[in-house]
């Protein structure tokens, strides 16, 4: 049995892996840890985890294995220690994703607390990556976007099948803003609204270029209004909102048809499914998805069709924006690191209705 | 490993035991049917039930348990053969609730279909009828309403310390009214809007009646207004409204409190808390509940304090309607009718936010 | 044309006296202050607001008739001068609804600041008390929870034809809270889920005893278990529900029927219909409503009953609580204080669905 | 006063058509009809409605001006008598919007009623067709979807600042899906939950394209990719998506700029002020907008920005789909149509929140 500790418990991540925790056959979270609710027991913050008989600590003690729900910036700060000290942990912050320090820097307005570690960490999206994240230390597990919008075009562009030209356009539940307080987050001001935000630039959006472009096959024929140099980077225009619901993320992802390829949205689909067969879960479906058909479950389900009178490709996919685009992956992750399979303490289905 | 089959699986609580009997470790859901849906792979009807790779039939075959999730008076007449084979039988549906054939006559509108089995029918709130559970072959599973007010009043009624006079004021998600289309249900018009309904009399209204006439101390003195014979009958007004939600049941229960008795919310918590020692699926809580807290997962939240200005007991509970309100309380009773430990397969804490 | 202030314009309440003064045809809002927004447009707090276009002060300037949507006691000391002055004043806060300074005190924790004003003060449930609201200068606007309850209570009162055991379960939006952040109205957390709230006393408790209590008929006899002096007071529970929409309250009040008075719903609807005969924004409906028939508008529908088994009367009301429970309802009372047609301004239908 | 009829009043655009006329100086509403429903009093149907003491009829009656809100096809059939007579009409079925009756059929399915009276009808979008839309006396109201993406793209197309590669993401409330039942309206479906549909094409496709094709600029170059003859045409991919809401449409429109044209947010957001200029329904904001902002009115806010990292403009508008997106937009041609002042009974402020 892994000791497992949750550093930051407190937010919506947090208690996310924590309620996956408690089924998960081969680990026992042990020790959690939130400093504005230090010394008050788990169940206080979060009625529904009464279940873990926890206090939440100052550190998460002497653990196997470590997850940690920190702000970005601040959970660098506390990973490094363990990561240096060899405690295998998966970062759900958004610290080891960008491998350039500057890019880092640029996005999050801040230096990088350890940029030494940036070589050792590995991008957590497991289907995409699975050797390397096997044999890692320290995952930086993907955000809840890039998640989405990553499954959903990683067929097209690894089989070579779509021009850069990538519009993402996703839908988020509100738990994606997490805890902290907002007007735009109060019941009476996102209730029955619909909003795009982040158009200035995400702090997603670099995630997704770096991974898209680190994907895209190298004989791409360099755009013609690109200068040198940045031929095969993706040009990704990427347009959050937010949606009155609590959880799941839909991305619409749309891109040009390379000339004789895909065809039709059987073809479309065909492909997809050839390249997710055996994947315990992604799915790649026969009619446009719900977020609702994956609330609660690790699953994405993923809709690839063609438009036929523009020869573009359209992309929908599905997730649980806490499960699979966070929790619910690090658990993934931390199971595929321990060597078990990625499924474990995972299996339970969406709650549906 | 118990075979298991869900007859009627095309509605919310056939899919919500299909779900969570995924996860059960002694049950194998074998065989479900649906009769309009009949032939189709169960993944078509739901796609988050994917995981199991059934179709549905006519019938759930060959199986050593069978729950049932047919409307009323095609319920029983389901199930009567088997419970006549010896099957063991949980019944979500009315039909074998109230123990009285006229007044499910008059309740239901036709005629009990077998009257013969009403006998051997044990009303499943495991909690308050355990042992007659565990030796029973057929099961009534309770409402979604009674099985909120019961337990949020139970305590209170056996320990003698209210009057008859109650009043048990509800609100339900929309899944309680079932995946039957109604303008009442549709998107546009119970969104943003709560209504009362069943003022006239709602049907588990008599099974309320029932269930805590049959638990009320024998000594009650006869109410002044009432006539000879109904002395302990409770005086139950019920109500339930409809609440732009999925899932979730929360009821407000208002009764007397016996003069002398309990003095304030802190006692009262603390006879309820003695009265469910032990309990894993009852908690008593201290502050009041939301239902968000058990979204998903097969626990009771039970709040009961006293108005002092009023001498009333105010006893509050929540649930989730599909899960301890339907499909979870009836895997809580397969588990005692098979010896298993109650919680097997129902420990997953809610999801919540 | 009167020209109107409106302090405290950055809540809701402010705002929906704004929204709804734009179509007035007798009243011009000329200013509207609100100390942590001045010198901003109103625009930019509100952008719905952009017709206004008015500039958001310290002062409301120099106008004919004030509203005023400070929370309690800044409001009684923001408004008193004015009303010494003689400006005309519709106060939208809690500070003159309790004719009692030492109620006053106990239930909001401070000092009144103005009790002089207080025998100046008229509840301003317009329907309930138009005479003395048409010459009055002070109006105290009912809270939102004692306006749909006290129309759902009064024609059964000054009938008659109940006893005082009251129990008021009333459902409201989350509009109702503010505009204030709070973990319990963020959205990810007030989404989905009901909770009751204010068990320990609410209030709009004691308000609405007042009001019952004035209008209870002397000749009831006094309750054996209640102390001299308190005879007629009737014993009201009142449990607030946090609901998951933006506007809206039902209230559902059950209280016992006198023997040999109301014998059917029919009869109970009758006696409301005469009751209420004329009224414009009192509507007695033959079917239970919903909050959203009503969304946006000053009705209110009022659905009485009677529970034959247990002879109760059981009436349920719909309001928007930011319009007849609070902006709607201060116009109505400017309206009357002018002269001017109740409906003046008000005549817009619901936005539904 | 004009006297108005509405044909088919019984779904939600011919409901809201009855709200907005209720308040409009110049029009009374005198005779609804509505085949399922005739005989009954429209406050039966529509209970918000009881103002207007109407009973739904076979037929309008006599009356000077006519909106007919069937859908497409009965619509034509119900309308053409009328035109040929001389009264003004405004459709807001599909039936008048496309003007080529062959790709009427391809799209609907079925042989236009009247193809005689396309050329007399004018696409009544009156912001971009004024003059046409006041002289004219049979207007097709636009689609919900196409004026929420029309007011968004049309500075851009007829300033000549972007190329045809439009893609179209909308985000449309359920009430958009009309009165009749389905199972994906179904609110326990629909709560909680995005999806995607109409990805095969949908109806509001044709009617976007043949709108923008009219407005872009002649000079345009050829796409170096399209075949000869269709260089001016717009390549348009349109997504819709359902909202877990009732009203609104938020649409997110992507095309590339034009070399050397608009340089970054507030050069594009100038183009379209000095475009709109005037314009009492739409208005360009500095900030995202959102649905809740403008529900229930007649206002469209358009927000465009710049990707400076893809040369993308980014265009996003609000509207409720029922009032700009139907309705308000009808009576908004109605008022062009009458010589009266457009925002006559549309003055009223959005119901927010």
């Amino acid at each position: 049995m892994v000791r497992v500790g949750i550093i930051n418990v407190t937010g919506y991540a947090g208690a996310e892996l924590a309620r996956l925790l408690y089924v998960h056959p081969e680990a026992r979270l042990t020790g959690v840890s939130g400093r504005s609710a230090a010394g008050k027991p788990l169940s206080e913050v979060f009625p529904h985890l009464t279940c873990h008989d926890l206090t939440i600590g100052e550190e998460v003690g002497d653990v196997d294995f470590v997850f940690s729900a920190l702000p970005h910036a601040a959970s660098a700060e506390a990973v490094a220690p363990l990561v240096r000290a060899g405690v295998p942990v998966v970062d759900i912050s958004a610290d080891f994703r960008l491998r350039d320090p500057q890019e880092y820097a640029q996005w999050y307005g801040v230096e990088h607390p350890a940029p030494d570690l940036l070589p050792r960490a590995v991008y957590g999206l497991t289907e995409l990556n699975r050797e390397a994240v096997r044999t890692s230390r320290l995952i930086a597990n993907p955000g809840c976007y890039p998640e989405s919008a990553l499954l959903a075009l990683a067929p097209a562009v690894q089989e070579d099948v779509i021009g850069p030209e990538v519009i993402i356009d996703s839908k988020s539940g509100v738990s994606g803003a997490g805890r902290a307080l907002g007007l735009t987050y109060h019941f009476a001001e996102a209730d029955e609204s619909v909003s795009a935000y982040g158009l200035a630039g995400h702090r997603h959006l670099p995630e997704m270029v770096q991974e898209l472009a680190a994907m895209w096959p190298r004989a791409e024929t360099p755009e013609p209004r690109l200068p040198a140099g940045t031929a095969s980077r993706p040009k990704v225009t990427f347009t959050p909102h937010l949606i009155p619901m609590t959880r799941g993320i839909l991305s619409t992802c749309y891109a040009p048809l390379a000339q004789g390829t895909v065809r039709s949205g059987e073809e479309a689909r065909e492909l997809y499914r050839e390249f997710y067969r055996g994947e315990p879960f992604v799915r790649v479906v026969d009619s446009p998805p719900a977020t609702k058909q994956v609330s609660g479950s690790n699953m994405c389900l993923v809709y690839p069709t063609v438009d036929p009178r523009t020869e573009r490709l359209v992309a929908v996919s599905v997730i649980d924006n806490l499960v699979k685009g966070a929790a619910g992956q690090a658990i993934q992750n931390m199971n595929a690191m321990l060597g078990l399979p990625e499924t474990t303490g995972l299996e339970a289905p969406a709650v549906y209705p």
